[in-house]
């Protein structure tokens, strides 16, 4: 028998595209002499389909063309596709009113309906506001005839699980997340392999983990298992793709590309109940390159799906800036990217040589349009009104909204997408302007900390010709919003930021264990302290590429007029310093 | 037996200043010989805390800051506060890591807890991201004595529930939302009453539905029950209070203010086993006095927690910023309203005109900077690239980001909050510029339909002297942003628009419903097509004031790349039309 998979890369809610994907993927697996098709969770409408789901119409089209896509399909291949199906008792029993489903689909008909169990209801993810748990787990049958002599061959039995259903297994993590446990069912229903249907969004080594997780699953339970994955990228997530298939001794025998549409077929023996081996592609080798093609799958999707061809970035002549036009003229083609250079009178002189140094690496076209005019517009505007004032945080923002508006005004003009370029230390600590540097419809690098975004840049140039200009990787960080401004002016230096906001982020330690990890007290305090401040900013802020496990997207739900700062004991050590001195 | 509700305003995270609250209504609650005191849902760190329950220096910092609530708290009363308590056999039996739980304090120690059984997740709610459900519903205990003899009265059992274990009243709805149903179970128990602590956002007419609803079961049940609500403005949510009291035969004997803090006091006659009637509060009349003082409440509140007392305010001389100011000046008072005027060259006459008559009305301040002349700066910095093309969007919306620019230096350089004032219909198809009149901390009136701006000014001017000038409430609506524009050059009529988006937005209606309703097909599907496009606005807008079933915030989960935009035979039909033409 053999299984195709088809890692597809669907537009959410384009129905009718997405089903077309489905039946041409389905072509290429029978040409391939597959029997059965596995498309990623909820093929059909692509995920996450969020609030559309709340629409009736929507599901209700839907079902249509789910069965409209039965009809169109090659009659001989099994094939399962990712759709909804409404629950009949939710409003007897009080449950949600969808399943989160596949279909089994064969021979013109939708034979056979499997549901999701687990509901993976943190991070990006909401699905208990939408579905309604399964109970039980299903498998499908597939029955073969011998080729030459038309016999029935004994059928084999495959378990169907979707995504979060094989992320409960307790030997692997130590604990539970869920009550049941669809894998130990299946394994005990004596099922002959298990395939997982998933859209599981990317994030650093994401895609080991899984693989790790599989290889003890399929070898603890003696089951071959197949895991199949959307790819693209949708807002701010990207799933990656990299669908692979585990025999049951735990080994991976097969893997379709990383970050790229692909079909690839499994042999699943009839003599040993097994998954044959095969030709492997390789994994990323490194984090930088893993982290590179996600973002440039997010950008290029982002700007394909949303209609764009084009996309202008502002150059400042700094790192962020470079990284970001990096990625776009690799996702869209240097001759659709547009740079903006912006010199104020308080620009350093390398800041448009080293912007123009970038656009030359990179092939793109850039324009320069000085604001210092702008700038002293705005002064004599505001006059009146800011007499006797001090230069300040106003007039700083000033700058960067003028620069905003510029972007906005080219973009507007000539239907271009504006990727904004802060990067994710800076959006932590609210070292950014709203209505200015955070403008654009996509912020490429809002979840890469800066000392992520030197790696990747330093990695960039590896590649053996000069990518990111040196002087742009080795010269002190700067916002140059007034004269001799560098960044640690007003931050600590960036390895130490960037230790101190990955625990308090992602590994949500409190700052009496920060500082116990050995950092400053009165620096943890200070970080602490802007990150909750700088809620209000990212409130308001563009879609942001998700590269780690916690970002500050939709997986990051915070409270704006909040009076929680992790307040502790290291607090009250710095109120008695100040007080002190 | 005397209970008292203690009706509290608490601000997320401010743990301490909650704990104060709790003890000041607590010894309030004592000196009117009350025996109970009710708290609202998670009273102690305020509803709803989102993302900080994940933080575990946050959850125990609760647990501390509750034993010593215990201990500070006048000893004689028992007190009901909300809090969170961590779920022990979470990563056993594989559930969510806290309760959503009401501790019951009394005489110096925690004595009991009840946890929240139904978890909202739909809408603005997400409690199955962090709480586990409670299966059981228990009761407390109240012992008093015979006040002369000292001999020991029959015990009081009073049922706990929280907020949404109220809410699934089959009878009632006529279908289940859940399973189970809190109160039937505690029924079957035979407490003499029942309590709920709630944090129940407002939404129009949302009082009377509670009271509906509580009337019903305490009349179906034979049960009083008593309904504990949160007040006050957190983020886009506006809490009204209106706490109230229904005797078992299903009337409302006691009524808190909506609002406003409060403390009530009900008497359950150890007799009749009932609570006994007392002095009701007023409801609001209408809708519109109703809406008023939720968004007073609700600006007034965000400003505060945020450490605001000053706002300011572009004043176009429309309707829109002439509601927002005098919203303002409610809420903050008038001396702490700053209004903006920024003629161009496209501003009527009167846009002035009426901006300053409204100030006038309203007693605020004004400060007036033309724009002329920074619209030219942009003009001849955009020259070169915009040379050959024509006067367009990309034009209007630098108008509007030139505002919005002036109002942020004005804000950062004053420490104001910038309030901004598009309302609902506007938000929904796109009819405001991203990074122009759209900046600001706060959308007052963002759920707030455009028809429903007029009614609402309408009955502001009812009370007598005119808040609102004439014109502003008779003139054409107009952006002002080219030469004799108006509104319904690009939209249909409000009342048109509003009644189509009521439909497609709150009502989840497709566009075929929609036209069979009587509307046009091709405004149906401008329409439908204009919400859609809009959601890259949306995804950036500051928090709005949330105001009906359904507002564009935290209850409004849509994905950004999406080709689903309710295509329907409706769009066909027009599709067809146009190739006719």
């Amino acid at each position: 028998m053999k299984i195709a998979i088809a890692q597809l890369n669907p537009t959410i809610g384009d129905l009718a595209g997405n089903a077309a994907q489905i039946i041409d993927a389905a072509q290429q697996a029978v040409a391939q002499g597959a029997n059965l098709l596995l498309t990623p969770e909820l093929s059909l409408c692509g995920y996450p389909p969020r609030d559309l789901l709340l629409d009736p119409s929507f599901v209700e089209a839907m079902a249509n063309i789910l069965q409209q896509l039965a009809v169109d399909l090659p009659p001989q291949i099994h094939v399962l596709v990712g759709t909804v199906e409404p629950n009949p008792s939710a409003s007897l029993s009080g449950g949600k009113p969808l399943f989160n489903a596949m279909a089994l689909l064969w021979e013109g008909r939708v034979r056979q309906m499997f549901h999701k169990r687990l509901l993976p209801t943190y991070d990006v993810f909401d699905e208990d506001r939408y579905f309604e748990p399964a109970r039980v787990s299903y498998s499908l049958t597939i029955k073969l005839q011998e080729e030459k002599t038309k016999t029935l061959l004994t059928p084999y039995f495959i378990g169907v699980t979707i995504c979060e259903d094989l992320w409960n297994e307790e030997n692997f993590w130590g604990k539970r997340s869920y009550a049941e446990n669809p894998l130990a069912d299946l394994a005990q229903q004596g099922v002959d392999l298990i395939v997982n249907l998933s859209a599981s969004p990317y994030s650093v080594g994401k895609h080991k983990l899984r693989e790790e997780m599989l290889k003890h699953s399929a070898s603890y339970y003696h089951i071959p298992m197949i895991y199949a994955n959307q790819i693209g990228g949708n807002d701010d997530l990207i799933f990656d793709g990299s669908s692979f298939a585990v025999n049951r001794d735990g080994e991976v025998v097969s893997r379709a590309q990383a970050f790229q549409s692909d079909l690839i077929v499994v042999e699943f023996d009839k003599e040993t109940r097994n998954l044959s081996s095969q030709f492997l592609v390789e994994l990323p080798t490194t984090e930088e390159e893993e982290i590179w093609n996600a973002l440039v799958l997010g950008v290029g999707d982002y700007a394909r799906k949303c209609g764009f061809s084009k996309v202008i970035i502002g150059l400042s002549g700094g790192i962020d800036s470079a990284l970001v036009s990096a990625i776009a003229a690799a996702a869209l083609g240097q001759e659709n990217v547009l740079g903006i250079l912006m010199p104020s009178p308080y620009s350093s002189d390398h800041s448009v040589k080293d912007a123009l140094a970038l656009a030359e690496n990179l092939g793109i076209k850039t324009h320069t349009i000085p604001i210092g005019e702008l700038m002293q517009a705005y002064d004599r505007s505001l006059e009146l009104l800011f007499a006797g004032t001090e230069f300040g945080i106003a007039e700083e923002n000033l700058q960067s909204r003028i620069r905003g508006n510029l972007l906005m005004a080219i973009a507007n003009k000539f239907g271009h997408l504006l990727l904004s370029t802060g990067n994710k230390s800076e959006m932590a600590v609210g070292y950014c302007t709203l209505y200015g540097d955070m403008n654009g419809g996509l912020a490429a690098i809002a979840d890469v900390p800066k000392t992520r975004v030197y790696s990747l840049c330093r990695w960039l140039n590896q590649s053996g010709k000069e990518i990111i200009p040196d002087r742009i990787l080795t010269k002190e960080p700067s916002a140059e919003l007034k004269p001799d401004q560098v960044d640690r002016d007003s931050l600590p230096a960036y390895e130490i930021l960037d230790d101190i906001l990955q625990r308090l982020i992602s590994e949500h330690q409190s700052p009496d264990e920060i500082v116990a990890a050995g950092h400053a007290p009165e620096i943890v305090d200070k970080v602490v302290k802007l990150v909750s401040r700088a809620e209000f900013k990212r409130k308001q802020a563009p879609p942001g590429l998700k590269i780690t496990d916690r970002a500050f997207g939709t997986g990051w739900r915070m409270p704006i007029a909040s009076r929680w700062i992790g307040k502790s004991s290291v607090e009250k050590r710095v109120e008695q310093n100040d007080n002190s001195n």
